[in-house]
């Protein structure tokens, strides 16, 4: 069973749009950065990956916008791993303020080697530390 | 038939990550920058749109990605509208280098009014003036 | 004397560019993100100020680089009011990693109405609660 | 006497806050987009100089606001070199709608070797190459 992870933060001015909105491409931004910071709990930082010859590139994203964050709320994104395969992996992402679910989204990274940039077998030490995020997916 | 659609630029330093490459969320601001260039060929500008009281917020987005822009690259992001419905409507976008796709994604919009920010339907004169950039969709 | 404000944060990698490093423009980004975190401190949030009728805008700014902020990197924005005038104010920002002095920038903002647009004096409150910030311009 | 060098852009939409107007430090990131459409003027591109070992980076900027761009704005930043140093290089970037001045900035560049990263001499073709660009500074 999952444990979860969320990641807490402030939306910045610049990051919104004259409609006094979060702008579209900012929400993907945000998943990157919590994917950086799911990493730093997991393995303590991104560095680490990389310094094992590892890195990931994201194949696919798929963003679904229910409501919309303003400057200066206080969101929460959380990130549910919902697929471990062979060489990719699914991660959900869901944008909340306070109890509103506003955004939701899907990334799929490969992982790839750092020397030759092909994609590789998720190592053992990967898996492991991704486990405890690891929730079923859709069905 | 359609007669395409396509906004040519350039990959600005300040868009692209240490890996060299146009940053994930940037491939958004391409996707909604290319939106304001088909409205002004289409209707002159966004801004004709909203002096007639209608406005369009992005309801869904999807992205794959099957190869990177790099800094200073020409690109052209083609865009064609897949479904045009009562109140929403999908486009296609596809960005290439050359004869290369490099990143496909889809926006599904609907359609509101500035008065209530509820959907509206799509009036007549928008209906004629995406007309010409309707494609077959992906059956 | 000033009891100073200090904001803590972390480098995101869609921040930095293909030298590895911050964005200069991102450190513009980063000393009104600071803005925003000392107003909430002195008064509870920005919007607090709006609802008193009050703005700002920035009339000028420069920036100094002695060195630069990496993905990841840990970093500390202090901000200190060097002169509150009558309808202006001048701070200087400071981002340093751990004791290690990166940029250093002054924002010159002018007080204006939000009814009209147009300077105004700096309301006591508002004083009064930038004061404990102030410190010693330079000479 | 300077033949001047300017580029014409629209301001994206993505690149406007809450107000409406185009974020400040996005006004640094058009600076910095302009001195590679310089440079592409001068000397074929960015990479050209790259290839022959030269790199240059910021050293200080300042910006005065006089004016706001808005979203679609055709703008045109003109860039000229004022000084043109042993090891470093000052330009002054105008942005204007039309006649009206909206943005006036100053960037200080030092030229440095990519082997070293250590400040270099700005060898002969680099100043030949932008000397059509200089003006008289300010006095």
């Amino acid at each position: 069973m999952s444990t979860g992870f969320a990641h807490e933060f402030r939306v910045r001015y610049g990051e919104c749009d004259p409609q006094g909105i979060v702008f579209n491409a900012n929400y993907v931004a945000y998943f990157d950065h919590a994917m950086t910071e799911l990493w730093r709990e997991a393995f303590g930082s991104y560095a680490v990956m990389e310094e094992r010859g590892i890195d990931m590139v994201v194949a696919a994203l798929n963003v679904e916008f229910h409501g919309s964050a303003r400057f200066d709320d206080l969101v929460t994104l959380s990130v549910a791993i919902e697929r471990l395969g062979n060489t990719a992996m699914t991660t959900r992402l869901q944008l909340r303020r306070a109890d509103e679910l506003l955004v939701e989204g899907h990334l799929r990274h490969v992982i790839v080697s750092r020397e030759s940039w092909e994609k590789t077998r998720i190592p053992g030490w990967l898996r492991e530390g991704l486990e405890p995020y690891l929730v079923a997916g859709p069905s």
